[in-house]
């Protein structure tokens, strides 16, 4: 369906095991195909059972932090979460040496984005040995694990529908910025305008010189409350009180909203671009002359050198 | 004006009919007639009153629930929607019982999804009596009788459109998968931040380690919250309250929201390519003339060259 | 832009005056150009007018309600808005008997949907006197009166984008059902086992038998959350408890949001088709011998009857 | 890949250079190339500079009204945002001399709408002599300097981008006005509405003749509500208590909800149409042999017969 993307990937993930692939000896070649790789049977197992893993500890992880579980009675529970946890983090950590072993270049792989989130996967609990047990916050960081699960599922091919989507995103890179520097400055603008109103203007101690029933307590404050309420989240722990702000607010909510659409239509528009141009090409026969491809659909003649096409 | 899907629908309606209609005797085959097909003025009716009597049975279901009613003084009008959930339920049975009947092989329909989910809309009421009255938990399951709804629909062709829908979503199906996945990831990871930030960083009690004003009590609640933020609902329950806490919710926010109106663009661009395709369809068949394609649907002549469409 | 609608538009006005218009005598028909049409500067001149009234007395009828005003020392700011709206019913009034008096059918006129909404903006402050003074629950009908606008805005021409949109939304219909009956059922089934889980089984009180803690009072209760939900408007009056509730919570807002993005895409496809037949369809240009419109850009023949399109 | 905006912005560029550079002397000049223009290496890096100015004196201007930093122990770093603050409105109030004095009309410069946002950039700061100690509202107006990012990033080329927003927008505006009045008048009906619903029927005080629960305290409140229900933003903050007032807000939020995904759809039609208009714009230069058209963008051939186009 989206040969192009498709292309590249095979293209990048072709080069990449040139390069990094060793030469020998066999054992590390099996190796590096088993782990790397999930074009044989033995390699597919291998990231299925090491999605099951991480998802699992991460699992783990979320679990051990909820409240529940630290009263009395649970206590067994909790250990057994904590000693399936270090296995877990014991055969990651198994894994993570079989890569340096197996890499053609452990030093380039140890520095690589995913080398460096595998370590980071396994040593927050190693270090906790040598901080001390009071490091619950340090755990948390094993969560970092879970971005794995991207590197698994890449080896699938399924990411060709990411590739689509991350291709629509870079060509609208450039509206991006110009929407972000527009999203910036109305969040600013408003937010400064409903500090002004809401604390400064009504109902304004004597001492502070602030409102002290507002909920717009600073500049930023009223900046979370412009993006919560422009994207529509409204949590409601930030709302006008007074009659003017409110008139304001309403005002900022239909002007915030018309601009919080307009990336929603643009991604639109680009994704039905990008599906009627795979449409109305067929990339796949390209001209025999100058190899130009994307002609359309019924072109009997390439429409760059002009000769006839197959 | 959905040509093909309608006559999916139409063709798996005819061989569920071939395989399912009873041969004989007459009156089997009538009743088969009326109360699963809807081509009969007698077929038409039956759906009409079963759709009414399975609204108002799901009606009383949901009144029965209410705690106004529980107040003394309107044991009458309970009273009156208990009579007349039982009668319903009574007349529902009997409808399960002929289904039964009519059907040329009565286990083949009670093992299928609507045999089962007929058997659930009636069961429920009769075990009220073997497990006592405090069952009402059990009573609460008779609102999936609503899902019989679809069923009823489904004999008006209404569905075509459904056909339609559930195509586009058929045909995003990996993209749907690749988005979970990327949703998943990105809830457990802001999830973990924002509990990491807000219960462990700041504010933290000496004894427990953490923040006792932390909204974000666990990592699962966090999660909650992150879903409940990333869908735009954000119904302020558990809320960032330190200024970090804000800050970095507020870039997820923006981050999350970047990420959650992407399927809204699949889907627009799915459905603008069904219909784009739907005009296009003749393209087939060029004209025998000058070869050119593209014709309107309903073309006779060849609005090139003027030469009669075969 | 969109000459269809337009031309529709047209021929109904130009029937409705055909019949409506008086046939004599002159002051009857220039008082009937002046306020049921906008041809002429006068009548152009009466609906800015009248749209400033309507606008105006609104703005009273609402300013009425606040609080605010109640207070002692703006009796006389109250009584000034009660005197304009007063003054403003008057006219309204006056306007009402001059559509009767120049209507060629009054009676007619009386019982069309606009003569109603005319009648409705100014008996409600008559009735105050028959009824007593603690009628102010009748006094908010007159908010009625902004319908009228619609009317005023009709004969400026700007409708023809209404009329796009309607279109657009007629032509969806079908689908609109569908999606109805999709979102009560899911509606329906999400809330009864929220008030299953939330009410029914954990923290249960002994006597009533249901979680004291829940917000999910009731069924209904719980649609409403369903709605308020899905819709991702997110209150937070309602909101889960238990950390079961959470989880289901989680996933039916996923499932919800799921569902609730789909008619925004139909909306799209169903605009965006609307965009490009106008742009392929060339509609001015009528074949000379069949009189079928609707030919391609860049057709030389009529696709119908093969003549030559001059 | 925008070229008509593109084009445009270079005119209006070239046509205001002609007109406000000064023709001599050449200190002016330079000067001038260096403050309004983006071509010289030296103008880029002022722009560069005068871009982290205004955004360094508007963190300042937020962080100083946090209350955090007005505790003891603080002072020292209050004073420092305050120096910066005062180092950066100087820098600002040489830039606007220096803009006055190498324009060709500096009248003209100063009555300019940039001109004018200058001067609010640096007025209030100055105004604080005058008025006295207590005048931190005014001081929030400086926020209006980052209005001024706007102008340093258009001569970047990245507004292109931003044209082709704006001229959806444009294209739009006949449906932009037809829908807030749609909303303005659904906004006041659903506000009476419920106004009535929840503060005048129900549990009514006998004094007051208001029900002293109700959060739809008056008409505006309740058209609070309203905008803040339909834009999906939903805070919680005014919610409805009784049962028929749930019922009726359910039924304004789904019909709210389609309401205003229509310009959502209108957007994204608007932005697919000028797309594939982009797409199709050599249409108009047909092959001269077979003249078929619709070729591509960069086509020098034509696909069907071959021949060179001109």
């Amino acid at each position: 369906m989206t040969p192009r993307p498709a292309k590249r990937t095979e293209l990048k993930t072709l080069r990449r095991r040139l390069i990094q692939r060793p030469e020998s000896p066999p054992w590390r070649q099996t190796m590096y195909d088993i782990i790397f790789e999930a074009d044989t049977p033995a390699g597919r197992w291998f990231d299925i059972g090491l999605l099951i893993a991480i998802l699992a500890s991460v699992l783990f992880v979320a679990l051990e932090t909820v409240p529940d579980f630290r009263q009395p009675g649970y206590e067994q529970l909790l250990n057994t979460f904590t000693a399936a946890e270090w296995f877990l983090t014991f055969l990651f950590t198994i894994e993570y040496i079989m890569r340096l072993l197996c890499s053609r270049h452990p030093l380039r792989y140890a520095f690589s984005f995913w080398g460096i989130i595998d370590l980071l996967s396994v040593v927050p609990s190693y270090l906790t040995f040598v901080i001390g047990s009071s490091s619950r916050s340090l755990l948390t960081l094993r969560s970092i694990r879970l971005l794995r699960v991207f590197r698994v599922l890449k080896l699938w091919r399924m990411m060709n529908e990411a590739d689509e989507l991350s291709y629509a995103i870079w060509s609208a890179r450039n509206k991006i910025v110009v929407f972000l520097a527009v999203v910036l400055v109305a969040v600013t603008i408003s937010g400064a305008l409903m500090y002004h109103v809401e604390t400064l203007l009504f109902n304004v101690d004597e001492v502070t010189h602030v409102n002290p029933d507002s909920h717009f307590t600073s500049i930023p404050q009223s900046m979370y409350w412009a993006i919560v309420t422009m994207t529509t989240v409204g949590y409601g722990d930030v709302v006008p009180k007074t009659s003017i702000g409110k008139i304001i607010s309403a005002v900022l909510i239909l002007l915030g909203y018309s601009l919080i659409i307009v990336p929603s239509g643009f991604v639109s528009a680009e994704l039905v671009g990008l599906r009627s141009e795979e449409n109305q090409n067929r990339e796949q026969h390209p001209c025999s002359v100058c190899e130009v491809t994307s002609h359309l659909k019924d072109a009997k003649y390439c429409y760059r050198c002009g000769n006839l096409l197959q």
